[in-house]
């Protein structure tokens, strides 16, 4: 049987030549999937895929499509909150039978549609992803979760509800339209490309705001730029600094980042592992 | 009659050469203004001007001493935040005499006083702002204020209450302990060295949080990195599309931002104007 698998583009556009490099591989290895790259993850309108009407129009074409049985995030960037609101009203009833996957700036759409109980939010790698060294592994780990095989999830799930986010995105969201209750859930979260004082800033605002759930873990903080000074703590000394400060518990490294090792992290409880 | 500043740093360290060139400024105009640095000040630990308990205690000394009337923040940076919750806790009697007069990221502060009704806060330059071409300006118009001389306020301020704020430590403040009740507020922002794709990031997150203000003001978004593409609307465009989203009332300019130019809004009603 055929997974039928919608590539569309919330944020910024996703590279021609990465969206080949996908198909090829999905053609080699994953004959029971088919892909479909909407045109307009190739649109360029300034720093988007696209005005938000087309990006709008994509996803939901996608989303509404009975024919389609999931919807995965090309690339992320920015530009998902943007069309948040006008995608969970003009979602239909087709649209709640699908698993939509990515993360970035696309958890923005997963925390809406998890707020609304739309449907089968999964943070995982973007198709733009292959772009990394190793990059085909996380492809593979996406067509293989979306076809139904047995895949690895991220390994430190248990019973409890899961969510992961970047923390930028987590830190725009809280508050929000989008925002789901994230009472008892586990909260995984990553970044990327953030000085290491912003990410305490975000620490601040994120663990006042999440008064209620079970607990943070802390995936990779990538990319740092060089300050003119150092910060003075590690990634992990900011979170256990942050959640001590706002009572939360501060459970761990989480295997999630923005990388080719990035894992699967299904929202909600995950009660099927392999 | 002395006015006697005391400046403590409650975020990044201040350069004792500015510190000299606003002491020399102030010895030559203003001889009825003491101004007291706190050594804090000048003291270096990773990104902070000393640590959490150093810039705890140089605020607190200066705050509920009671032959100091106003306290000056020296440099914003980053850092107000880690502090506040202490600030607010450890604050006597004497401190509710006293203006608070900076902003960037010791708005937090000012936030946090405001929201428990302790001083004056106000929004003007900070010490290190004398750095700027025009610098000595805005130093002498935080120093007229502070003596009680006649100075222009922000231009615009009517008789609805007003706050001001850098955009980016608004975005961290909303849904914490230390976000005073803005309803029925004309709300101001500034920001510096962000990404438009930022900006409009933070204006989604921002709008979202603030229903119920009477509207929000633009000040300057200066220094914009510039970006692999162009974002392809300006910061008044992004603005005005948030607010609109939003249902809230976008009331033009302001006469705010990193610059010298950056002018004194005292938060709340401003009954008094020169």
């Amino acid at each position: 049987m055929t997974t039928r698998i919608a590539i569309t583009c919330p944020g910024k556009p996703l590279r021609r030549e990465r969206a080949d490099a996908v198909l090829a591989l999905a053609e080699e290895e994953f004959p029971q999937v088919e892909l479909i790259f909407n045109p307009q993850c190739f649109v360029e309108t300034g720093h988007f895929a696209g005005h938000d009407g087309a990006r709008l129009e994509a996803l939901l074409d996608s989303a509404n499509d009975p024919d389609i049985d999931a919807v995965w995030f090309g690339m992320g960037g920015y530009g998902a909150c943007r069309i948040a609101g006008d995608v969970i009203a003009g979602m239909h009833e087709e649209a709640h039978a699908k698993t939509y996957l990515g993360y970035s700036d696309s958890g923005t759409l997963l925390a809406a549609l998890y707020r609304n109980g739309i449907g089968k939010p999964v943070h995982g790698p973007l198709a733009g992803d292959i772009k990394h060294d190793g990059g085909d592994e996380a492809i593979r780990r996406v067509l293989r979760y979306l076809s139904g095989e047995p895949v690895d999830l991220e390994a430190g799930l248990d019973d409890r509800p899961t969510v992961a986010f970047n923390l930028m995105t987590l830190a725009m969201l809280v508050g929000t339209d989008f925002m789901p209750d994230l009472t008892d859930h586990v909260v995984l979260v990553e970044e990327v490309a953030e000085h290491l004082y912003a990410v305490d800033r975000l620490f601040f605002h994120v663990t006042q705001n999440l008064q209620g759930v079970a607990g943070i873990r802390l995936g990779r903080v990538s990319a740092v730029p060089e300050n003119d000074r150092p910060f003075g703590a590690t990634a992990e000394d900011i979170a256990r600094y942050w959640c001590d400060k706002s009572d939360i518990a501060y459970l761990g490294g989480a295997d999630i980042g923005h990388d080719a090792d990035n894992a699967l992290v299904p929202f909600g409880v995950n009660t099927t592992r392999t």
